[in-house]
């Protein structure tokens, strides 16, 4: 018989940079003793973004915030939207090429992760802001 | 006990650019009476995607788009596919870069929006297009 | 009532590009005699990812796979992470850009694809890979 459940994960980010966030998720996921079925994650914010990388080496996630530093960057004269500061609107550009939502199969109840798969919380902001992703999870 | 719906909607672009369609697959959602669950979307277009964006500010979505002019030049010499306008591949790579669906989890009767989120069609055309966006609702 | 099925289907790639993977999801999906519900893929490597893309034309998949090799360069002296090869970093970032998860709902016995998309697996190694996709299907 299919069940779902959902709860909703505060996470404190220390300014830009991705944030590993696998421990968290798969010790709710497995709270539910579910053991087939799909994790979908949801961040609630519009400068944050949820993405799946490499958790071995941490220069990949360097290298990955590097690179969008680049390809959006701080201060762009092209951007209007400047209220909120010069990092604000690139937050919003490096969500929309990154991604707000993730769904993971869980399988032999387990995330079906890849060994070198961590689940991560990507903060474009420069100053450390309180997250929220909601979860949800359905099977049996 | 778990139920599920789903429709298409239909909406129209009036070229390039987002479109705003919160309310209306929230009123589908609500409709539903599916209290708590996870809604799936999906546009069933190569050169249009979906997207969640802050929704307070106007200059947000025309500085994503403009970004996007900058980032992915229509006429492009690198391209190859030309046939349908200078346009057309572009909006190929920006439907790769932004994405063609979204998960969004249901709680509490609503769905899992912040504060400052709203679910958005993004025409990478220059022209108007109608554009068929297929939900999936599973819940109860 | 709703039930699921899962699976893990592996594909050969033959090095960088996107290879059509449709016919095999389609078939697996229409084997579980699921009529409406949503499928989940999700790829589990940190150097591929997922794509709904343009099905007529190779040459939009060759643009494609060209733009993102000018916009996240092999080799690039911005990355650090270069013990894996110099297409390593840039084979994180694409997939950061382009997404390892897909979401697509099933109508009337079929995936809600529009007429012009097709799914792909897109290798951003150079070299050929073996590649599994975790697939599951909720319905009735």
């Amino acid at each position: 018989m299919l069940r779902q459940c959902g709860t909703t994960l505060l996470f404190e980010t220390r300014g830009r940079g991705l944030v590993e966030i696998t421990r968290h998720v798969a010790e709710w996921a497995n709270g539910s003793e579910i053991q087939e079925g799909v994790l979908t994650l949801f961040v609630r914010h519009t400068s944050a973004s949820l993405v799946v990388q490499e958790n071995a080496d941490a220069e990949v996630r360097e290298d990955l915030d590097r690179f969008f530093a680049r390809l959006v960057p701080d201060g762009d004269p092209l951007f209007r939207h400047r209220d909120e500061g010069s990092d604000d609107m690139p937050a919003h550009v490096r969500a929309a090429l990154s991604g707000v939502h993730l769904s993971i199969p869980v399988a032999g109840g387990r995330l079906a992760l890849g060994q070198w798969q961590g689940i991560y919380l990507w903060e474009h902001r420069l100053r450390p802001h309180q997250r929220e992703v909601a979860l949800h999870l359905v099977g049996d």
